[in-house]
């Protein structure tokens, strides 16, 4: 049976494209999230969404994916800096977890720079932008399929 | 002419493959170097390499980049958490930069929260391991090309 | 077409007039909602309410109200010490905003000190009852319609 | 007319018994709340629940449990650690309150030795399990009867 | 007898107008005095008015209203950060008492953050520029007066 | 052979019903004790008790100890917030450990949210008053007993 | 009856006279509290002493002195800056109680200048010598006195 | 020639008597200031006073006393937690200092907990009262003269 | 016209060359001022002075300057690290400021290295006593002037 | 005469060798005080021991130790951490001090870092287990015999 | 024989006038250098230069400068902030030292406030430019010489 | 075959006995270097020593130790406080390591109470000189051959 992966993106998510264009860039939650459907076709890989600007409706999320999901890749939005219930809710599911972020955390109000989800996660992106969520999601793949390093075809090197 | 991408790695990172596996892998730094020198050639850009243990060093190799360099991949290693020096010379080349890191800085000590690059570069990858040097080196290509969002085509969704 | 303004109560905020009356006093949400629906009708402004419990629900508010309204009044409640997720919203809607407490949050419990959105508001009015929101209302409305300070006629002082 | 005890559980709770066992145990949230259901009829006290992973609807439930309950239960799970909104609403409510965790929260994350719940508590009970619920409970009604304490008989002792 | 209300302003406020307009606006100390006599006179209320820059001055003013004054509108400036002796004169004074500023002082350097009047004040007013100043001034008069809520006459509302 | 746990008591602990009636309560030490004897009668389990305003005698008592008491019931009074030889001791015995405070520890200075023992502990019983130190004793031989959680009997629930 | 007064020497002060005499002058303990029994006698006041570098025996007299002294001189030595047990005993006893010190611990080590009895005592007299134990114990006994400011006769004064 | 003390009062010390009764006691700086004039002719030292809500004038005088002064007495009122320049003027002029004041500032807010005062005075006095003005300055003239531990004349002791 | 240079002493500073000359030097502020006096006519540059100890002096002084004068030299003394009200006048006169410091303030109190004044200066010049002072000014007159490096001529260097 | 040593081993050592073995090693307190007793013969030295869980008995035995002792040896334990009598004890002792710790208190929780005698002391064994204790011992007596540094007898070295 | 100065440019400094102008201004630090020969030249000073990215270098070079260097002019670059070597290395060599900054380090990010070489330096120069590092040099031998305080000749002042 | 001991020797240790002789004694590097010859041959144990002021060189050869040596003498110097670097480089080679100071670091500025390395080392000797170096070393080769407890023999004691 095919991987199962879960997309939760969280505070404010759904505004991408239309809020603070500097700042997050002008891609949209719907293009980011028909990019990772189609992602996810070619890799073989099942794929759910859940957006809310409720902490609650994606601790319910997790809840229920306890024990059907095999990978989770999270945008929590603004809840990255202030949600225990999330990083408790990761930690009950207990699987490989990406954390992403399109704008550069570490470059900007010092509060941004507390995450409660980092330390409990497989690895974080930030900065990268809207494309950033489609290499999280790939490396999260490579991660669940055990993918081996990709090393370069032997060649002479000079 | 072509785009150069200048990647500095850091302390400790020449004997990764050998040093604490269950952190870092066992991926050689060699096998990461080839693996973007491929990638490199297939995307049509020049990449050279500053690898050290003297912090110096790569402070020399980045004021030689002033004005010769397009990109940056950076992993300082343990530079990341104490070296000003570092942030500064990135400060004087500017130009886009990725950080990468391929332990989960946030899991570990509490002194490894704390960059002195994070909030000057462009964005950072963390935890994703050795294939996590590969993304950031791919993001940086796509953000120097200005490459646009990469939107599945269109098709009925269901 | 009239301005418009979203006026936004959280957490606990429904309990006026109930809850601890020595600290909020005794007027409740109501009589506060239809003093400030007469105050926007004489000054010619429309007027909305999101109350609410959720932080998701204010933020689902805020998101709407983005791109169409021209002025926030908010008493955050609670939620001003804890929500980042709030201050992205207002952030997001970017539009003139005064902070409302009915207490003096600078006399009770040091969390209360911290503020995610006082530095992102316009100003902020604390510890003057009910009709402080009455006054922070008026102030916005100023504020919007960009009325000038308004001197007194000329005379003679003694 | 009897008493009526309101028991609050909060973010992850439902998912008890499922949810690291090592840290939580293997006891769910459906027998706890048999249990208390078992003991609240044994001491003729009402009993009712509110369990959500969302802040907003604790905060609601409290509302309306002002002026129709003489006691709470509290396990406010994660959000014992970030929510004044539940502060505020125990304030409101303003009635013995007893707070209880399963797990040792002293022996954990450091932030999980901030709670914005226990200094507005009547008392705490941590790290005794799913037992330590009932002892709670029992040690609430005890408190609302103001129970004397259960001295031995008279005897000798030696 | 009429009620009398004492107007501190402290550091560097006698440049208003002059003084880095886009922060603090153009509207000049003598305007705003001139607007709060206007006031005054209408609410039937006697006012006076104590400007320096000498912290020293305003602690005179404070001691000789002791005994003497209803209530005191205070914009310390940049006192607000530093003077325990304008503190301790209010707390000697023990009237109503409005702190205000114009700017919005959370939205600037950290050390403006900290006030040691507001904890002994009524209530705070800031970021509301010259304006904010009258409304503070009408707000203590209605705290003085021990106004009732302004209601709105009963009317249907749909 | 009986189990054995026994019972400590610090700093000042011997003055309970003489000392600050209204935070510690009107029931003396020595009722206490006689009421862990009838329960410890009850449950068959051996106890014995070391009481003293001397730190070192408590750590003497811990020291003899070892390797001979099954459990360990502690209130370390002031001690709580103070003593690392107090926390080296338990560690030492290293058996299942119950802290309890008569008082709310946690709504009291803030010196007193500090604990040297409450992570070292099994778990953690405060502000129930004297009959939470009775709780705790019978928390601790269930759980020296491994008692299974006290399922009410199967019945229809409506 | 007379008025009883306890005076509490802790940690190291035996050896006053002994101990680093540039700090703490050549006065002996038993010069001090023969000056202070003589003064005693003079003022009509019973005197008792506890001396001991063993916080437990500090803490026993003072729980013995419960109920039956009438003021409290102490010097804990350095068990000012580690021992809420003398705290919490101070707080049991409670009645005028002057704390002293020989040296002026405000220009010693910074964590000389935390005191956990300070803020539960009358007053602190500090640096002012052996001398300065005999100002306290005046002062105490002035206190006890409820003797009224010593003014001068009235004289003409030029 | 005899010995020259001089006496500052700093903030709003003037209203000693009008001010806050229950914190600072009934007594004027007026009778304090003839009961030191009183006990100066006694011990036949001149005295001098500098009262003033202006930190300036304070160090003035201090300034003006480098040289011909032996001694001071200080109560720096609300100066005490925020003059680095009288520090500096204390610093100057070089002589024995008592620092004194009335309530006892440790019992207060937090930030009354730093003086920049007592480490550079030979000893503090506090929480004595008007009293305790008296007794600071009989012991700077007794630390001027050099005067003997008056020990108390031999006799037996039982 | 002639540039203008407003030279600011401030607390304790008129006791130059009498006030602890190892750390301060013996050179008077008189001889510091006619120094500054030469050189400002040898520059062709107009000077003033403002000498106090008044903190309010000071500021008025710089209120009058604003629009008058084209450059600041200041030596804010002990207000460097208290002082808001002197930061606040230097930023409304918005000029190029010199800060100096005669002794190294880096080198004595931790207290000392806050300085409200260097971030909105042009320079700081600490450590080098009363020739660092000229050295200041002379540096803020080349400022002013918009002087060119000072180029060696070009000559052959082995 | 000969020189003598005070060795003092403070909190929980008496338990050395059945006290968490993992950390502490198996050798025990015995057999640790054997061997200081057989080098201390070797060496000339006499030795006494004082060995207490009573942080009051060894400062007893420091003070008796004033004058009589010329070097000390001190493992205090937890006592380490949180004692400020033992330091003051040591200071007035005031001779040449080592103090020695089995485990390394770098490696183990936060507060075990923070040492009242460190600075106090000669210099400080940490982690090298019980034959630490020999070393610092044979460290100290060298110290007090101003033994030289134990040069190689000159040869060639290749 | 003529003095000797060793002039110190650490990190990032070879990079001057390329590097962030608008920061640290157009002057190269060869043109800085040739100014600084020119100076030592005309003041008869020996001068030698140790400019390396290498923190290492530097202190080598400050190892071999240790007995045959006076004085020492020191920008470190980004090294002022991290590098206790340095610092060690400069109390080493010990002889007068002037720290200089080009840029206002006051007024940059928070990490550079702190500096490893102020407090052992004679003295500071910052925020000053190119210009700024010969004023430094200029007061060093000034310093060096024991030069007196430049007196203008008397003349009349009015 | 022998084991082998890498010595590293950090940040300005090559100036032993040159430098602050008075901190650090007079016995030089060379001094030391031999006298750990001398033991190593002894011992029967092969010895290098790795000597730097730069960072890099010594991260290189612990790199290059990895897998070679059997135990590492570390004297970081200044590194100790600053070296995430070398922290990592000792858990890449991942060896029985003793830290060793000849100075006490505890008694010296605050900043160098942190040590990088203190943590991941089996235990730290410092402030016993040229002479703890020694006995670092003999009790890290004591660790290398799980050399038991040198008991004395079996004797009488009296």
């Amino acid at each position: 049976m095919s991987r199962h992966v879960l997309c939760v993106f969280g505070a404010n998510l759904a505004l991408l494209g239309k809020r603070e264009p500097d700042v997050y860039g002008d891609v949209t939650l719907d293009r980011i999230r028909k990019a990772i459907e189609g992602r996810a076709r070619r890799r073989g890989v099942r794929v759910s969404f859940s957006v809310s600007n409720h902490e609650g409706e994606l601790v319910d999320a997790l809840g229920r994916a306890l024990g059907s999901v095999d990978g989770i890749l999270i945008n929590p939005g603004a809840f990255t800096h202030t949600s225990v219930a999330l990083r408790d809710a990761l930690l009950a599911v207990n699987v490989p977890t990406v954390e992403v972020h399109l704008s550069n955390i570490h470059a900007r109000e010092e509060f941004r720079r507390r995450s409660y989800v980092a330390d409990v996660a497989t690895g974080v992106v930030t900065g990268l932008g809207a494309r950033g969520v489609l290499l999280a999601f790939e490396a999260l793949i490579d991660e669940l399929e055990g993918k081996p390093f990709p090393d370069e075809p032997t060649e002479e090197r000079n």
